[in-house]
């Protein structure tokens, strides 16, 4: 059975957070942006991706001012290039369908992902009255905060901590973009290591075929 | 933060599958046996098991001939051999307890833990009318299946597969206990190579600690 399910790495920048505030994402929460990298996992690399910033869509959202100043985001900012939601919603589910292969649809990468962003997503679609598991297959999520933590037990298991952990480069952190990007990388480091074996036997062969008397 | 959350690979043993019997596990597809392998996260060892047959608990239970001889337990065995199902639900609850972490629980692996044991978990549980949120830490379960999708991309994904792909010794397959022993050796296999980077730096540091001039 071959695994040809693309990955699609997934970051939003909003309005607060949710569980902080008792409020729900999307709905109540202001979602602000969203950043996609897809991930081809057999090569293990950045195929895609896709951004948006969303015009605000409600009344009574809440944006709360410290959460704005962290992503850079103002409101001013989405008036002026934010999509409508409807407009936004329909670029981001016909992205999500073209990286369907066949019939197998795209599973989730996030870091923290099942923590915070996993309810944007949901309730991004339930907004938009359509049903998620007609886009992704969400049997497995991946969480490179859960993931990280298996790999470094202790220690900070924020981004910026496991960016810098693997010496990997960040040039702009939060906004969604650059981050689901370089969580697409810290994936493929880590898909990369478990693979570990595969490409030292595979290297062993070759230097076997090269080197037969 | 400390992730001192310890690691439960669990296996059953069971009368059918569930999905291909349209029938519900434990209520109606008996469970055989279970087994459960604890691993320490940090020290990667396997620290504690514990096994034990259930004597049938009810009447018109599912035990397809076919899949008591896969695992070998006959019907005849489990009347002598087996617990009834209040005393083994609470030594296995004990058990699970016994392996909190100050207020934190353990976590669940297994081999296709998603897509088939976990249903027995849980239904075992409401079975005995207990909260499995109480019991385990559920936000993150690790099916070394998928895992192992992610490192070998194709070709069968089964435990005997990975098993033999890892050069890993079965000693007696289809027994809850030893596959969940097995299990566990696989997962501590796949975290030893999301932590490779850091085994070659420590290796890397003794080795410039040994020669410094």
């Amino acid at each position: 059975m071959k695994y040809d399910n693309r990955f699609l790495s997934i970051d939003f920048e909003t309005g607060g957070l949710p569980d902080a505030l008792k409020k729900q994402a999307v709905f109540e929460v202001a979602v602000t942006e969203i950043g996609i990298a897809v991930i081809d996992i057999e090569k293990l690399e950045i195929i895609d991706k896709y951004s948006c910033l969303f015009k605000p869509y409600a009344d009574d959202l809440i944006y709360q001012p410290k959460a704005l100043e962290v992503s850079n985001i103002s409101i001013d900012l989405l008036e002026k290039k934010g999509l409508e939601m409807k407009v936004a919603f329909e670029q981001i589910s016909n992205f999500v369908s073209k990286h369907f292969i066949g019939k197998k649809k795209p599973k989730i990468v996030g870091h923290n992902i099942i923590g915070f962003d996993m309810d944007f997503v949901q309730n991004l679609w339930e907004l938009n009255k359509a049903s998620i598991d007609k886009y992704f297959d969400i049997v497995d999520i991946w969480d490179t905060m859960l993931m990280a933590r298996l790999k470094y037990v202790d220690g900070s298991m924020s981004l910026p901590s496991v960016i810098e952990r693997l010496s990997l480069e960040n040039k702009q952190a939060h906004r969604a973009l650059q981050d689901a990007m370089i969580t697409a990388e810290v994936f493929i480091n880590f898909v990369k290591s478990l693979r570990g074996d595969g490409i030292a036997s595979k290297k062993e062969k070759r230097f076997r075929e090269n080197f037969q008397f």
